[in-house]
C-alpha cells in the first residue's frame, strides 16, 4: 500500500473515491486540487459538509431533504396543495423544480419496488402517500416515476392502492423529447408519441 | 435560480461543482449521495477534509504535501539522499511512489516555466533545488518532467542552472510504454525508442 503522504491524505482519498463518478485516480486528482486550494475550496467544503451533516434532514411529510421539517416546499403557502407529484428520488424532485412549471406538492418514495433487490412496499414511503391522498385537500396524484420496468411496476402498485381514495391519478406524457430527432428515437417512444398525438 | 432545497444544500452543490471532473449535474448527484449516506460518508468526509485543511502543509525541503514538515520522504532514513528526482507536481511524485522502484529523494517544482501563462523561474521551486544540488550529498539529479514542450523547456533551464554544481543530470527514458502496441505509437516516440535500443 502506498503510504508516503501521511494517513490523513490517504484517508481523504479513500473517502473521495467512494463518491459516485469518482474512482481512485480521480479521487487523487480531487484531493490534490483540494490541498492546493486549501483556503478557497478545502476549508469551505469541509464546513459546508459539516453543516449539511448536522442540519439536513428528511421531511416527515413528503420525504424531500431540507434543513427544515416540514421542508420548504411543504411549508410554502404559495404552492397548490391539491396536487401531489409522486417521484422516486429527491433528484427527480430537483429536476422537476428546475423545470420550473410545477407548483404543487411532492411525495418522494425513496426508490422503486424491486423483486430482484428485495424492495417491497414497506421499504418505500407508500403508507404516508395513501394517508396524504385520503386528505380532502388532494384531488390529483401525478405519478412521475421513471419510465423503467421498476418505475412502472411501482406506478401500477400505487394506482391500485389509491383506487379507493377517489383522487384522480395521472402520469407524465410519453413522447418525443423537446429538441429530439425522430430518427434516433426508439420504437416504443415513437409509437406512444403517435398514439398520443395532439391537435396542432 | 433553483432554491427549494435550502441554502446549505445549494452551497454544498456549488462547492462540489468546483472540483476537477465534476460539473453542476454530477455535483448534484454527489450531494444527494452524501446526504443519503450521512453517517457513513458525509460526516467522515467532512471530518477528513477539516483535518486535512488543518494539518496538511507543504514540505519546506522538497515541496511535497504532507502533515509533517519535513515530509515523510525527506525525513526517512531509509531513502537514498544522493539522488534527487525533480517532478512538476505532487501528483507526479505520487505516481513515481506508486511505481515503487525509486528510493531516492524528490524535489517538486510546483509547475513548469510557461511564457504563455507568465510563469518564470521565480514562480517555481527552483532556487531551493540549486541549493540542494550544491550539497555534497547529492550526486545525481533526475529530471522527471512531463514530455511536453513546457516540461522539456523547464528541464533545459534547470540543466543550465545546475551545470556548475557538478552533479550528474539524467532524464527519464523515452520509449514504447509497457503493454503498448507499436501501431498506435506516435512517430516521435518510435524514433526515440529505436535510437535508444538496448541489447536483448
Amino acid at each position: 500500500m502506498f503510504m508516503t503522504s501521511g494517513a490523513e491524505i490517504e484517508r481523504l482519498i479513500q473517502l473521495l473515491a467512494k463518491l459516485p463518478g469518482l474512482g481512485p485516480r480521480s479521487a487523487r486528482r480531487v484531493a490534490l486540487q483540494l490541498i492546493k486550494k486549501k483556503e478557497t475550496l478545502l476549508s469551505p467544503l469541509a464546513e459546508a459538509m459539516a453543516e449539511a451533516a448536522e442540519r439536513v434532514t428528511t421531511c416527515s411529510e413528503c420525504g424531500n431533504v431540507d434543513t427544515t421539517d416540514p421542508c420548504n416546499i411543504c411549508a410554502s403557502s404559495s404552492r397548490d396543495v391539491s396536487i401531489l407529484c409522486v417521484v422516486e428520488e429527491v433528484g427527480d424532485l430537483w429536476a422537476l423544480e428546475r423545470a420550473g412549471t410545477y407548483r404543487g406538492q411532492y411525495h418522494v418514495l425513496g426508490g422503486t419496488l424491486s423483486a430482484l433487490d428485495g424492495i417491497g412496499p414497506n421499504d418505500l414511503n407508500i403508507a404516508k402517500l395513501t394517508e396524504r391522498a385520503q386528505s380532502d385537500e388532494v384531488v390529483e396524484v401525478i405519478l412521475a416515476m421513471n419510465a423503467t420496468v421498476d418505475g412502472q411496476t411501482t406506478a401500477y402498485y400505487i394506482t391500485d392502492k389509491l383506487e379507493q381514495s377517489g383522487v384522480s391519478i395521472t402520469r407524465l406524457a410519453h413522447g418525443v423529447p423537446v429538441g429530439g430527432e425522430l430518427d434516433y428515437l426508439d420504437d416504443g417512444t415513437l409509437s406512444q408519441a403517435l398514439k398520443a398525438r395532439q391537435p396542432f
